[in-house]
């Protein structure tokens, strides 16, 4: 099984990307608003806490690494990473490409497949290349496919869920060390002159617990579970491209076909 | 592919419509009523505080920017436009529209289709035209219209995720935006006097968070997505309707079968 | 089409129902409760703010009114004066009356159905026999009058959708008040005695918007929602019973199949 | 139409059966928990409160009043007092009485279902046996069964449905209480003695909403929900078991069948 | 009916199994970061509130019981002790596993299942295996295997559901103790000096609800979920592959089927 070649693949593939500009400048503006904010409060230095940072995302960490296995941790950090490179627009090439592929097996024959799916780099594709070339029934085809896509959608679906799940511990670990922080500042309410430091060092790790949440892993996992979706619609397109070439469909009802996966019309 | 020719038609046409008197109503009345409210506090100048309203606005834009893609950020934003506009009653006229064309294919043939498909304005119901003209077989027919609706309908939703999303983060960025505040305002407890206006300018995001939230975001949300509904109505009797014609049913019939998308009878 | 005539037909019929007690109970017992508690407050007085009420219903109208459209709003309304009334048992009711038909039928003919149907005051039950004594076949019968009913409910849940919808804008908007009202208080801090009455005011946007929320919007919800929910059961009764008087089915198997529609034994 | 008899016949059931210890312990433990801490507060005096538990009671029943018919919330009542009782382990004898019932059809005839249908006390098992006795095709048998089961079990999911209702009055009434008692509160700031008591009473019915929705409401509508779900296994398993009859398969065919119906393996 | 044996079985295994480092980790790690914070705070005394923990968890275990039967509480707590053991990663296995069974069968014959049927640990395997070489149709084995996970796959979310309900109330017990706490140190405001610690005392149950919640009830929670989620995919692939087996597929095309259940591809 060649799953080691298909991850050293995506790898290189995405290194050579180039950063996706919307979450760079997403993640650098909200980064500096909040900066400028903090600064125009005239107390920056009471934003550093660094044991209650530590307890914040440590917290987190640890609630979540009980919940998920450390395989399932380590496929939330790649997508994770993934997010910041951009991806090509892939749906409108999906429909293009089986047009053209549809065209050439007229004109070449089937065995076109199979130079195609040693020609792509995308490893689905060339999967449901070879099956078809196969000779499979349609039946068989969709099944197989289905069945990959739908797994692969699980384990990225579960990913998206290490970011929710992120997403709840650190606003209940920011207000436990809120909570921790007050019990401490009760006890020297005789001297009042220290209760405002000690309250401001108190909310911090609320602070922490809401940025993290609203600016890190709410959106992480919102932008994962869309390029899930990006990926189910584009297999939904390559199944259907694939299925159309099994029956050996006319190139024109293939483009008819394929392009009523592109909403033209109902947009704004 | 005409998707720019579509996306202009859809322009001019959104141009000449009259605006949505409920929309426009509605945000004047709130935002009077939320004017006078502030005007009676007798603090109406306490209510001004630009870095806040940079701050609460920027955070929730960054955060989304992250989570959606630029091209999905331009639909929200065509979709916002376009629900200040108002629409025609399109579900009755629709229906009545199938019954006239069976009538008028009875008299001078199946290709009628074809001038109307040209006639209309509509893209969706000219392409469910040209297919049943061309024809194609009912479930063909019917497969192609409803990937068709199906991808438009998630694409919408898309924009109507964009306006939810924000609704979440908004009063979470004001809710950041009033700890930063208290953090600067506990460091001057010793000055008491000073309490009250630093109080009132930290609670001043968390305000800007709320009606963001729930004088915008929300109810843009609510509306793109009745609209929606609306339009998968629509695409529905379209879709039942060419498949009327394409089974050359009769026009009695296909008034009796379309007629069941009025809800008529179990209205209040 | 006879919308006009329907909807006239509704009307008549609503206003000769009796009121429903448990409805009516429950509202002057709400009221009454929270009257005493006020009262008992001992600061009657401080509990009316007309500029907070109007401010919060206001808002949460201004809102609803962004979301929906105008003739949504007043489906709402019909729907919020509907529910003051009493219904007819009608499950019970339903299936004797297909029983007693069915025996009809053995003895008198189809035709029957022809005179049941301009006897019934219900529209869904009239269009039901006509559809069946048209010699329609059975499945087109399930296809229109299930549609009938699906839109039917649709446009009801988008009533019940306007009242939660407030349910969800009054709490908010009852907050937003506070915070302007505290934004209020908060300069005046240097005159200790006159926080505690501008604070009174500052809640009551919140208790108004918490009441309006809890013992108006959220109830009347989902007094409609079970409503049309009590609508679709009726509904499949109805489908049942004409399939099974086109089906020629024996009045012993057509009170079989319908009784089963009753829950009269898993009950507590 | 027998409704009265079955309801009485479920009475004495449920009042020969034994109470069920987990509810009960549950319930005495909760309310034995909460009185030592107010005790161990020393204020144990300051938690009577009879108006506060009157207003939060009633307003919650008020609302609940308002959204549900009064044959709903008897039904609510009626499931409230069950579930005070024990029930008999259910599965595991319904599946051994089908496979013994398979094996008494073998040596007697399938006549024994009669005798059978008279001897039983539940009456949804009665029903299936005497349906399947009479010759009823397969389909019609699973048709008439699964309606039954399905209204029966959205009856049962309304009465969970009013106390998960109740569940979200109670606290929301509770707030409405303490906000209301703050307002007169505040108008005696002038008096700072007064303040704690006054502040304590307003607590009071947040306390008794919180009370009422997590030791009765909540933790009721659970209850209700789980036997809800084991009615319908049940079910499931009766429904498969007159039907391996009616196809008159094999003893071991049956057990093995509904055997599957207990989950062994991947248990704990 | 060999229930005893199978938990007898079970048991041995899980107590041979190594534990898991991610959940070891997690909680101890989760645990001393908390203490960390709660010595930094000065104070560590003040967090012992025994009480205040037996009222927080007592009170959590006391709404749980009445919630679930007590069968349903033992469930979950043998699943609690379980996932402090690792699983062998089982889904790549699996597939080999009917891989090389298919080729074993190919050279030795169906017999070949009898004895792998009494060689393997998992119950459901053997009873897939068996159910397979009794020559049973593929549609029943698939009818049984299906129920089979399905209700075991209920049993265990109902173990999982007893965590979440138990992270629903932890919270709302902890406030309780609060209010309780507040009301006892509102009689005292006339002792100032007192007020700190007393208050400090109330927020205990609040800080031990919510560590309770997230530390322990909310990851055991879905720790579970994953685990039930694995356990139906193995599932899935084991219902697979003998249905494969009794289709007397080609091992290339069992492994073709099989693999389609391994996400290898869409991976990040």
């Amino acid at each position: 099984m060649n799953n080691e070649q298909s991850f050293a693949l995506n790898k290189i593939e995405s290194q050579s990307r180039p950063l996706d500009t919307g979450v760079v400048t997403g993640a650098i503006a909200g980064a500096f608003l909040i900066l400028v904010t903090i600064i125009a409060s005239g107390k920056a230095l009471s934003f550093i806490n660094p044991l209650g940072l530590i307890m914040v995302l440590g917290g987190t960490f640890a609630a979540t690494m009980i919940q998920f296995s450390i395989s399932e941790m380590h496929q939330a950090w790649l997508g994770f990473r993934s997010i910041l490179y951009a991806r090509e627009e892939a749906i409108l090439e999906r429909i293009l490409y089986f047009v053209d592929l549809s065209k050439k097996i007229r004109r070449e024959g089937l065995l076109v497949l199979d130079i195609e799916a040693t020609k792509t780099k995308d490893l689905y594709l060339a999967k449901a290349l070879e099956i078809t070339v196969d000779g499979t029934d349609p039946d068989t085809i969709r099944r197989v496919l289905e069945t990959e896509i739908r797994t692969s959608i699980e384990q990225q679906l579960r990913a998206v869920s290490v970011f929710q799940t992120m997403a709840t511990y650190a606003p209940a670990f920011g207000l436990i060390g809120t909570i921790i922080g007050l019990v401490g500042l009760l006890g020297s309410l005789n001297s009042p002159e220290a209760v405002g430091p000690a309250m401001s060092i108190a909310l911090m790790t609320t602070l922490y617990g809401a940025l993290l949440a609203n600016l890190i892993f709410l959106p992480v996992a919102g932008k994962l579970k869309m390029r899930s979706e990006e990926d189910a619609l584009i297999s939904s397109i390559t199944i259907e491209g694939v299925l159309c070439i099994a029956r050996q469909d006319n190139p024109i009802v293939i483009e008819q076909k394929l392009q009523s996966f592109l909403p033209s019309i109902h947009t704004y």
